[in-house]
Formats: C-alpha cells, sequence, structure tokens
C-alpha cells in the first residue's frame, strides 16, 4: 500500500498567507503577550516557533519570562493583560513548574483574549462553536484539508488531556464519529488501535505505535512530541507502519505547524476594541 | 454466571433520607422551580417523579407550565427566577419543543441555580470539581455504591448527548477509564460493546442490546427510555444478557432513581443567600 503524506508545514504556510493579508488589513498591530516560566528546552524550542511565525504575519510578540514565580503573581500578571487594551491575546507556555496551580492560573485568561484556549472554564463552548484549543483545532484542519471524511469513522485517541485528548474527543463527536479515548491507564491498547479508521496519538512516548497496532489502510495523526539529544521524535515508528497506511503525518512536520497556524488564527480573529 | 442488580431505587432512597435529614437543618425550605413547555406524557411522568422525591425531603417545588412560549420568554422568565432570592435551583423538564433555541434557554441558568447542570458554559468544571449533570453523576454514584472499579477498565457509552454521553465520559476519563463513545452513526457498535468490561447505554431503543453484543461478565448500566404502550423500556434485553453478565441495573429501579437522587442532592447543596 503507498501512503501520503498529510503535510501541516504545507498546509500551515499555505493559512499563515491568508492571514498575513487579513491582518494588513487591520487598523491596529495585534500583540500576543506570551508567558513562560522556568527554562524547560522544549517550551524555549515552541515559543520560538510562534515568536516566527507571529513575525511572519506581522503580529507582536512581547514575552513575560520569570525562570521563579508563584501562582499569586501569575494571576496578577493575567489580570493586568486582560485589562491592557494594547494586548489582543494571551498565551501560557505548557507546562508550568509544579509549584504553580496551573487551572488557577489559566482560568484567569479572559475569554476574549484566550487565544490559546486554555482556560477549561470556557470548555462547554467547545460543543457548540468553532472554539477549541490549538492543537485539536490545526488536526481537524489538517485533515479537512485532505478532505478525509470524519462521520462514522471510528476514531482513536492517545491523550486524555484538558488541552488535545478531551476536546479533539468533542469535535470528533460533532463531526458524527466514534470516538475512544486511550491514555497512560488504559489495559491493553492494540485492542483498541486495530479497529481505529484514524489513530491521532499524543502521548510523548516514541515508538509507541508500530505496524502491529495498525490495521490496513489507517490514517495516522502523530501529535507526539519528544525530544532526544536535539532530535525530535514522534509516538509513531513510521518506517513500521508507512506501508500499512493511507496517509501520514511526518514528525516534526504535521501536527505542530498545524498548531502554530491555529493560534496565529485565533489572534488575527479578536476583535481589536 | 450469576448476575447482580444495580439496585438504583434501593441506593437512591438510602440517599434521599440523609438528604431529608440535611434540609430539616436548614433555616430556610429550598424551592426548585419546574419550567415545563409543552405536554410531552414522558416529561410530564418525570417531573410528576421529581416533585415527589422533592417533597419526600420537603424541597418546594414551583411549575412554570406553559403549552405554548418562545424563546425571548423563557430567557426572560430564568432572569427572573435567578434573581429571585426565594428560589434555590432551576430546572427546565427536557426536550423543548423545536421553536425555542434550547442551547440559549438553558445558558442563561445562573451556576448556583443549575442543580440540573444543564449549562453547557459550565462543562468545563466537570473537569475539575465533581460537577456533572444528574444522569451521569447518578450512573457514577451507583457503580461507586457497588465498590465497582472504574481505573483501567474499558467502558462504552452508547449516547453522545451534551447532557449524557459527553459528560459522563469526561467523568470516567477523571477516573483513568478507556473510553469510547457510540452513536446512532457509529458504524458497528458490536466491535466496540464486545470488548466493553462496563455498557453504559442511553439510546432510548429497546433492545438495541443483547448478548451478541456483550462478553462475559460485563457490568450493563441501561438509561434507555422508551415508552411504549404505558410500558417503560430500556436499550438492553435483560433476559438475553442476564446470565454473561455481572451486574446491571433493571429499567424501571435502576437509573432513573439515582438520576433524581443527584436532582435532589445537588438542590440540597445549593448556599441560600
Amino acid at each position: 500500500m503507498s501512503y501520503k503524506i498529510l503535510d501541516g508545514k504545507k498546509i500551515s504556510e499555505k493559512k499563515l498567507l491568508k492571514i498575513a493579508k487579513k491582518i494588513k488589513t487591520l487598523k491596529t498591530t495585534p500583540i500576543l503577550a506570551v508567558i513562560f516560566v522556568g527554562n524547560n528546552s522544549a517550551s524555549e524550542i515552541f515559543i520560538n516557533l510562534k515568536e516566527k511565525a507571529c513575525k511572519k504575519v506581522s503580529i507582536k510578540t512581547q514575552l513575560h519570562h520569570y525562570t521563579k514565580t508563584n501562582t499569586k503573581h501569575l494571576i496578577k500578571l493575567i489580570q493586568e493583560l486582560n485589562n491592557n487594551k494594547q494586548i489582543t491575546g494571551i498565551m501560557v507556555q505548557l507546562p508550568l513548574p509544579k509549584n504553580i496551580d496551573k487551572e488557577k492560573v489559566l482560568s484567569e485568561i479572559s475569554f476574549e483574549k484566550d487565544v490559546d484556549g486554555l482556560n477549561i472554564n470556557y470548555f462547554g463552548k467547545i460543543l457548540n462553536s468553532d472554539y477549541g484549543p490549538c492543537t485539536p483545532t490545526g488536526i481537524m484542519e489538517l485533515l479537512s484539508n485532505y478532505k478525509i471524511k470524519i462521520a462514522k469513522k471510528n476514531v482513536c485517541i492517545i491523550n486524555h488531556s484538558n488541552l488535545i485528548g478531551k476536546p479533539l474527543a468533542l469535535m470528533m463527536l460533532k463531526k458524527d464519529a466514534t470516538v475512544t479515548i486511550c491514555h497512560d491507564k488504559t489495559n491493553n491498547l492494540k485492542e483498541h488501535t486495530r479497529i481505529a479508521d484514524i489513530i491521532i496519538t499524543a502521548a510523548g512516548v516514541p515508538n509507541l505505535i508500530n505496524s502491529s497496532h495498525v490495521k490496513k489502510g489507517a490514517i495516522i495523526i502523530d501529535a507526539g512530541v519528544k525530544k532526544i539529544k536535539d532530535k525530535i521524535y514522534g509516538d509513531v515508528n513510521f518506517e513500521s507502519v508507512k506501508n500499512k497506511v493511507s496517509y501520514i503525518t511526518p514528525v516534526p512536520g504535521g501536527v505542530g505547524p498545524m498548531t502554530i497556524a491555529s493560534l496565529i488564527e485565533n489572534i488575527s480573529k479578536v476583535k481589536i476594541k
């Protein structure tokens, strides 16, 4: 079987071109406030990529970097950014250090400025709008760009975080997929992946998925990110599965750029008052 | 194999006794406002059951019944009830007639008075609190009363509504289950139910599930409700599956009373100002 690549890099670049044109028509330059705590090297890479993408479409970024801080201070910072009319969007780079109450901090971000979809108080909006965090939104858009039908498909999601697995499940249900949500406590992963038409994995475990996990013709979205000695690895053993699947995302160049393009699009959509 | 009954009637009665004691200690009698539009006969039965349960624990009910009305009027009514300090909880009996914008109406209910968990704006709260709509909450409690472990189990939910399937999936994930959500667009239901340790069905389709759908020792929660000639039917062919399963809910007397007990508990928890 010959596989096709789901080229997130290409699709996202097209998308960014469109957004750049739209931003040129705006009266004010949008500004994204980026909050970064600690010095996680993967976070640094992601922030760098987001800043680059912003620059490409003429969005300004404002980095708030603290090597150490606390919940109270971050809440105060977010309240200030919420009230600051110059700031278009607010993004907190995850993970946050363990001393910080993540949900408390994220739940301070106002709905209008929550361009990354981090505040779970808006989770319900996924059910009756296009709202959704950036990674699931990027994945849905990648599939839609390749005209991959979702309805009636078995979709197996390996991730149950508030940021990826859960919202993605809701978005897939909206498109009439049958959805299975697996995670590190799943008893027998193969039992679920083998009946899946579409597998979306974001476990951060290289080689989690090989050809024995996938059925012939399956579609594989690899949103895994694990950095080992300066190289980024997904969850899927590409060589093992490639001749069994119909579509597959590369890592890097699949989900990552789509996530960033979703963030940029969300910033471009904020109504500046 | 000998099966055990998950006795929702018994468990809910115990629960109501406890709640009645608690309510006796309150300074003011709680009042539940019930909004009912149209004349759906199943809705009438449910309202009756809820009113009876309220009476049992000394909660007053206030019925707002309209054979016909519109979205605008219901929104105004809910705003008044939100502001009325005498009203403890607000419940809209579903389904609403098709001329009414259900989500718009439900999203007016204030968080404190949303004792039925209908307003999807609070959906995110399921992720980091005990909050949840009444049917999923009742199901979780029934399982917990019989000390049925959820972690690592394959849970298959046949329902993807905002009121049952989706919140139940999130609640099951919180307990580390692997969750599959099926519905009327599911391609091959058996493929999913046959690998399930726990099946929860709320399709309203009598005989949807028979022994060919279940694996030996499975646990069956039947939340289906279909009224045919004055008799209530669940989704499961009880006779067909009973010797293959380990636990099963009867219909009636399983999920129904647990749902009502959850509603009553939520009313009893509202802080009266």
